[in-house]
């Protein structure tokens, strides 16, 4: 484990630790990776006293030092509102073969992707692949948009598609495409198979060989628009496999 | 209309016009909205030719003053890529009683407001109300975040519920709150008849007195989270409903 008394600086990708700006996103830290916590910043101005003893109690429980340091907290924050700051060890975890996963290939924008994460963790969906380049699922604005719910995920990076199909198991491949062959809405499928379900760039969209890669589907919408936000078709698609 | 060479200043929600940031607004503010667009103004770095030549197209078919104009643009605009933005007047949009509306109450957010009528919009819902306090329609940020689909809806904003209701015509009510009595996944429903989705504030969802309107509908969901995000329940609603 690294060593606690490290100067702690703004949030870089490069770093081997990041943080948890707020109180909620850092209670969910202490419940879910309390192994990962390296210690607990609170600022003076700290108003919520529920918050204070759910975080005092979780820190004490896992033996997590807990420290007043408001100069440290005004400098680590984004927002002037931000009371509680947890500094943690950047984890890398494994997906489960048996399981279904959502697989983003190399996701650009970090408020899509806190979403998606905290859309998966609701409906179930808690492997997730990235295809890099990606978006670092550790910069505080994903775990901030996301509420804490990366802490629930298994999330693994892979260096291309094949490496990710090379280590995920048997299972039912579906790239979600503007070209797929099959819409949502009429998609028929086995409801007890194993599946990944497919994502691209916010701006290009799954490169076209996807098509090849099991069932392609495509959500279908009205002309009006040229497609949907990334996050909502994400959060459409395991709406409805998760039905 | 308004004079057009009134001197042009920051957006505020108080003035009687706003502005589409970047081409590709623009470009919709054009095609959906002509009768309002008091002018366009280009930055010298505009660097995409099939774009200049569409906005010069649709300025000239439509009478529209177009105007190479570098520091006004400069002086607007929020992010240094931005080369072309439209001067518009608001409108005030009449809801058709006969379609099916998109219901929002005391929404707060300028991204998720935009991210909802990208997907109104791309599944046909084109009327929505929005129950005052609400965030600006026409704020330029809601404007980019709809991808400029904001100029295909029709928005009215109403001092509460119930003069929307006195004013919105027959039809069938789904408030979407947490205690929805039935879940989302589960719903059947005459598809012939015309309805509203009801969706709350970001923070606190629907008041509870309005599981009495209608059928109060849930998106069923894990505990492992509280709640979607807004953008993500509406999607999921509106998805569902059009299917």
């Amino acid at each position: 484990m690294m060593n606690r008394d490290v100067p702690l600086k703004k949030y870089m990708k490069k770093m081997e630790y990041s943080y948890t700006l707020g109180a909620f996103p850092t209670i969910e830290l202490l419940k879910k990776q309390p192994e990962h916590v390296l210690k607990v910043l609170l600022h003076p101005d700290m108003n919520s006293q529920v918050q204070l003893d759910l975080i005092q109690g979780l820190c004490s429980e896992h033996n997590i030092p807990l420290e007043w340091a408001g100069r440290t907290v005004e400098k680590l924050r984004d927002k002037d509102n931000i009371f509680a700051i947890g500094v943690f060890e950047k984890y890398i975890g494994t997906l489960d073969p048996k399981k279904n996963h959502i697989v983003l290939v190399n996701p650009s924008d970090m408020g899509n992707m806190g979403t998606i994460i905290r859309t998966s963790i609701g409906f179930g969906l808690e492997n997730m692949a990235i295809i890099s380049p990606g978006v670092d699922v550790f910069n505080p604005k994903v775990v901030r948009a996301s509420m804490g719910s990366l802490f629930q995920l298994n999330v693994h990076y892979y260096e291309n598609f094949q490496e990710y199909v090379d280590s995920c198991g048997e299972r039912s491949m579906y790239p979600f495409m503007l070209k797929g062959a099959i819409p949502l809405q009429e998609l028929q499928r086995d409801r007890t198979e194993t599946y990944s379900l497919i994502f691209g760039n916010e701006a290009t969209g799954l490169p076209d060989s996807f098509a090849e890669i099991g069932q392609s589907v495509v959500i279908r919408h009205t002309d009006h628009i040229d497609s949907l936000n990334l996050a909502l078709a994400a959060g459409i698609g395991i709406y409805e496999f998760t039905k």
